[in-house]
């Protein structure tokens, strides 16, 4: 069939990636080393072996190309991978564009977004270690979520801290975490120090996502059956996300096409990622293809930020890190798009950035609540908040390609469904979301906190 | 690849039915004819035109085997079809049963229910007829947000009365009906005589779909520009479900097996008519298999209720029907799986259960939500609360299975997710779900009340 016919183009099982894609092995600029918190001297694995396990060091530092997906894995990838990847007709029309648009759409997940494709394997690595219990952060919820149902999965006692805002927004999140036998407490929370000095600092905090990762790693490290996982930001969770630009490549030759640009909202980073890489190499060999990130305007660490080294969280547990930032302080408003509320930028997406391999955008929240809308109305689909940030740069570009007549090919990740967050879509439906001007002051406030290295 | 090894089942997009199936051309015993609620004389095709479309009339009384599916429709139908059919895997491993679990997975559709399969078809045939705004009833919620949806997509206004005790358990439905444009009220409601003779009789009625049918039928009946839908029970309901069995046995085939025991739950009856229908003509044929229906124990239509002539709605709006019933006045106890909440049963499915060429059982709903959380923590998907009926009837025939040492092949219909329902499994989880006893009394007085004809 031809590519217009189709309205879902689906890779057989078989023809599921065997390898993730590691960017690291393609970096024009090598990645700047990870410094220790404490003594800022480049990190060595041993640094890291308090908090992770030694499968996923070992990915988090190689520069291999490939690296084997074992086996186990890919057998649970298979409940919801390959993932489909949809032409989007009914919105096309509804632009009247002459572009071609495409979603991969990572919602069929079990629990509704790509989060799963690293949540598998960071637990699994952990269980090749015998680890018996695991702490994450999660803001909007699909990361704990995900975490949750594998840590159920290897029979592994799952700690999740859901980022207060986002805890009191989503009430169903915590129901969902629960049902695979997970553990969700809000934070700030009164389990950690951490925690505590939040809480009587600012009793009346949304809650951070920096905030979240240090509760989870104090408690990790506080315990010797414990290990703490990241949903995002890190160069091994980049590397699992690899699997969904990969099978993108393979869906597109089989519609005989070739993505003049490629879209992905960015938070920590590895939804963006996950699409965008590996695409990086033809681009490196002179394909010409837009990478795009497209970040929340209330949270917008590349377009704002600064290109320096940072804590990941709010304690100063974590490594330095070199990436684009606002500071670990800052303090986003309250969106919706819970999971875009990070202060930094994925190391690696960072780079690329600042090499310009990358380009970035940032979106207002009610423009995005609208492309949601009509992206429900005509394609059917009710995205989650973060993903309606792609959905609202696929269709700038859409209007663009009409406005200047070019039939473009346009592909966006469409990370998850929004069906946890339809107490957004009612606020935004009753005119209650507002956009509120971005604290210029409290950016530079925070900016002055970063740590001198 | 053999079927030990599959994880999905993927029909490809060319080979989606392009015919329903008309269980109505193979019955051994035709369907006894819908009475005139008044004159109580035989239907015919003129009494139905205030409420429904003519091109959904003729397939109400056709008894053609096969009608072809509309092109225009097809292609709606690709947006989430041909679905899946999985492999149980890990559920299996859990029971550690000899049997083969598979199921059939709705739940892709974008509102996440095998709703939309007839939902399309519906709007459509009334769209092709001029008309302008369709009422509805929704138990809870599925069908609303189905119709919703469908309703967007040929612009038309869509206008739905949930039974109360669902809206007010499942609240994110409403919203995620207004996504789509359209408006959502709780039944009873001030805005027909039906509703304000309700309220005024039992102001805290849970309300019943009977009462809601009633509601939507009022409503359409007095608008020259409206027509009413029916999201199961009727026939044409049924023949747009058949698109669900259809695939599952060309899904069988491709990796070479064949049901020993098709399962679905039962509410109005159309979910279990989609994917068991079409194994009729092989059951007549002399094919051994198995059709189970599975009904809630608080609204047991089939397996405590009487073969009789009924009517449709509590108010006597709609014509009567020889069903499997519990009376039009019983009003079942408020249990979380709102949509099984129908006093009566699809004429078609009592009537081949009348003639014994299907079976019903009747389950708890405490042993519906741990099948619901036992599927979960092995599948990952969160049920919806009536498709939770069909994964506990498919566990216990596995046990069985395995205390029989058959290896059984047992295919059911997980018509829908639970992403909106996770309230009622908070709920569970937190011990306050009861079942109550059947009223036996109350059926005795429900039953007294069923039109003479």
């Amino acid at each position: 069939m031809s590519r217009d016919e189709l309205t879902k183009i689906i890779l057989p099982e078989d023809k599921m990636p065997k390898f993730w894609y590691n960017v690291q092995a393609d970096m024009p600029t090598p990645l700047a080393p990870g410094l220790h918190p404490g003594t800022k001297k480049p990190l060595i694995p041993a640094d890291l072996q308090a908090i992770f396990a030694d499968g996923l060091i070992a990915q988090e530092v190689s520069t291999e190309r490939f690296i084997e997906i074992p086996k186990e894995i890919r057998e649970e990838y298979k409940k919801w991978r390959p993932s489909p990847l949809f032409r989007a007709h009914s919105l096309e029309k509804a632009l009247d564009t002459p572009c071609r648009i495409y979603y991969k759409y990572e919602g069929f997940s079990p629990v509704g977004s790509h989060k799963l494709n690293s949540a598998i394997p960071q637990v699994f690595f952990n269980k090749m270690q015998g680890i018996k219990r695991i702490t994450t952060e999660t803001g909007a919820g699909q990361w704990g979520t995900a975490l949750s149902l594998a840590c159920k999965r290897y029979d592994i006692e799952a700690m999740v801290y859901m980022v207060r805002v986002s805890y009191n927004q989503k009430p169903y999140r915590r129901i969902f975490m629960e049902m695979y036998g997970a553990t969700c407490v809000s934070s700030p929370s009164t389990l950690t120090e951490s925690g505590r000095k939040a809480l009587a600092e600012t009793p009346d905090t949304p809650g951070t996502l920096g905030l979240a990762i240090s509760e989870a790693v104090e408690d990790a490290v506080g315990r010797e059956d414990t290990k703490y996982s990241l949903g995002s930001v890190l160069n091994h969770v980049c590397l699992h996300q690899s699997i969904i630009g990969q099978e993108v490549k393979l869906q597109m030759e089989m519609v005989d096409d070739y993505p003049d640009i490629v879209i992905g909202c960015c938070g920590g980073g590895s939804n963006f990622a996950g699409i965008a890489f590996p695409f990086i190499p033809d681009k490196l060999k002179g394909k010409k293809v837009r990478l795009l990130g497209v970040e929340p305007a209330a949270c917008p660490s590349m377009t704002k930020g600064v290109f320096a080294y940072d804590l990941g969280d709010v304690a100063g547990f974590t490594p330095l890190l070199k990436m684009y930032t606002l500071g670990h302080n800052f303090v986003p408003s309250g969106i919706h798009a819970g999971g875009l509320r990070y202060h930094g930028e994925s190391p690696l997406v960072s780079q690329l950035y600042h090499d310009g391999l990358i380009e970035a955008t940032a979106v207002m929240q009610n423009d995005c609540f609208s492309a949601a809308q009509l992206f429900a109305q005509t394609e059917g689909i009710i995205p989650a908040p973060e993903s309606s940030h792609a959905i609202r740069a696929a269709i700038n570009e859409a209007l663009k390609g009409k406005e200047e007549g070019k039939a473009k090919s346009i592909v966006f990740n469409l990370s998850g469904h929004g069906h946890l967050d339809l107490a957004a879509y009612d606020n935004y439906l009753s005119g209650k979301t507002e956009d509120v001007e971005f604290p210029e002051e409290a950016l530079r406030e925070s900016l002055k906190t970063l740590p001198q290295v």
